[in-house]
């Protein structure tokens, strides 16, 4: 059960589809894809299995689909055990995607998303609406792709206390400052961050820090416990930046980069996402392209983590880790 | 349970003291020391419990506290639920920290150990043994500390392939060549370290790159899963480096760490231990002192974990998360 095939819905596709045998073997993890809703297809679903590969090239609806009315109708006559959110952020409210994710464990299925919202406005709802069905609600893919964040706590860090965390988790801003450094416009920056697919369309949520700082809250309230609202992180963009400024900080050994960062403080976190000026040497200055990082300040010691230039997959390949982690017996 | 009171048990033991309250809160975790070993003192063993602090001072042993003769009646009379082997490295077989892993897992005891030799010489029979009496053998503190590597896999990265990794696992090495770009000779560097704490006594072990060998071993043989013997990772340390090499590199804006690489090939895997010039830039080339970092290339994407600057307590915590992660219900 897929809820959006955009980018990262296909990715997941086509990567449950080449690690079928994988999955099965090393896991005991049989799966068939028994619904899709996209905006244009509305909500089709068919128990006995949807064609995965038919799908991707386009070739549907299946004549066995059934179409359904809602989410609820749609969970119910695909039989759902697992649905995987990967439709498009609504930052302020988090919908439709939280009411998909809350219908599904409502109905005993386990709810995996790839969609921010809903880790953002109703993380603490949601993972206790699982508890009760015993059923899993995960988000890895949500922050830094499939690398293992969110999956390291509690038990990868057991009895530490995390006092903070830094990073750069945009890659549109990432690509955009680089190009402005390179001498572009801050327009054909953006342009050609949207050729290379890093981009979307409205780039606004990116240059404005928006995506940053969904990231950062969901961050602070799943892995510190904080009941952070997003308006509480302080957001600046990189459009206040002049592309004389970034050069200028360029020439002289620094670089800029929209950081992310969130610092406890008794039961709640500050948190900001900002353009700051770091040293050349410093290992946030050095990521490029697709490429994040972020640094976790923990009682016992510090430590980073850095995806290096991912691509799509990586992204459809937390859906799937996610996914292992929920039904692997 | 102890084996050893080094700066690595000690760590542990004042860890577990400090985080008395939070993993009774958190986990549910109540402990007792019940016997502790050194080669000084022997083993002794109290079932009612060693007072943690009076050893930490050196008033022991405890007129309760039975001396046994070897690790089996050691372990029996303590009535152990956890082993934590501390003792000091055998390169080449792993003993007597093998055989007192595999005493405790035989007596139904959970075996933790930060001692690196029995996972390069016995992970297999180890880990089979804990199978077969439903107890885990976990080695964590093994490499960089308590930094969550070994316990990332299997899922932290499920249905992933492991290709390769590349890391700057040792901390002397590290401390001695930034001390040589500085304009010190080896022997300077070297009393330098043993200053700071980071150089043991008898710092061939990490010169030579046995200690950066044992740990790429070990990685491949957990994390690949490949039936790798010790000799076959190819090894050189530092010291064919001339001082005069090291410096004119670092002037050149390049720098030599010592390097541990392995790829996989086949049911193998190319495991190498060599100094390495590295570009400035490059995130292996900027750490300093107790540093470390490793880089995995999985076949969905690559990702790299830093550990800044650590002292031993962080070491004495990949124990403790160890013992949660085995007691845990």
């Amino acid at each position: 059960m897929i809820v959006g095939l955009g980018n990262v819905g296909r990715a997941f596709l086509r990567l449950l589809i080449a690690k079928e045998t994988e999955l099965r073997r090393r896991y005991d993890v049989r799966w068939r894809l028994t619904g899709v809703a996209t905006r244009r297809a509305g909500w089709l679903a068919d128990p006995d299995g949807l064609n995965p590969i038919a799908i991707l090239n386009g070739h549907w609806p299946n004549p066995h689909a059934q179409p359904a009315r809602n989410v609820r109708e749609w969970l119910e006559k695909a039989r759902a055990d697992v649905l995987f959110e990967a439709s498009s952020l609504d930052v302020q409210t988090g919908q439709p995607a939280l009411e998909h994710l809350a219908a599904a464990l409502e109905l005993g299925a386990h709810a995996i998303t790839a969609n921010k919202g809903p880790v953002v406005h109703a993380f603490r709802e949601l993972t206790a609406l699982a508890g009760e069905r015993k059923k899993k609600f995960l988000c890895e893919a949500t922050v830094m792709d499939g690398v293992p964040i969110f999956s390291m706590f509690p038990l990868g860090l057991p009895a530490t206390d995390l006092q903070g965390f830094s990073g750069v988790l945009n890659s549109t801003t990432n690509v955009v400052l680089t190009e402005i450094e390179k001498g572009r416009s801050l327009d054909e920056a953006v342009k050609r961050a949207q050729a290379t697919g890093v981009a979307e369309t409205d780039p606004a949520a990116d240059l404005d820090g928006w995506d940053s700082a969904v990231k950062v809250a969901a961050l602070a309230i799943v892995l510190m416990g904080v009941p952070l609202k997003l308006e509480q992180v302080q957001r600046t963009g990189i459009r206040e930046l002049s592309e004389e400024k970034i050069r200028s900080a360029r020439a002289a050994g620094l670089r800029y980069k929209l950081v992310c960062r969130a610092v406890r403080r008794g039961d709640t976190a500050d948190c900001t996402v900002q353009p700051e000026l770091l040293l050349a040497s410093d290992p946030l200055a050095n990521l490029e392209g697709t490429s994040s990082a972020i640094r976790f300040d923990l009682d016992v010691f510090s430590l980073s983590i850095v995806e290096h230039n991912p691509g799509i997959e990586a992204t459809g390949y937390g859906l799937l880790a996610d996914f292992v982690r929920a039904v692997h017996p």
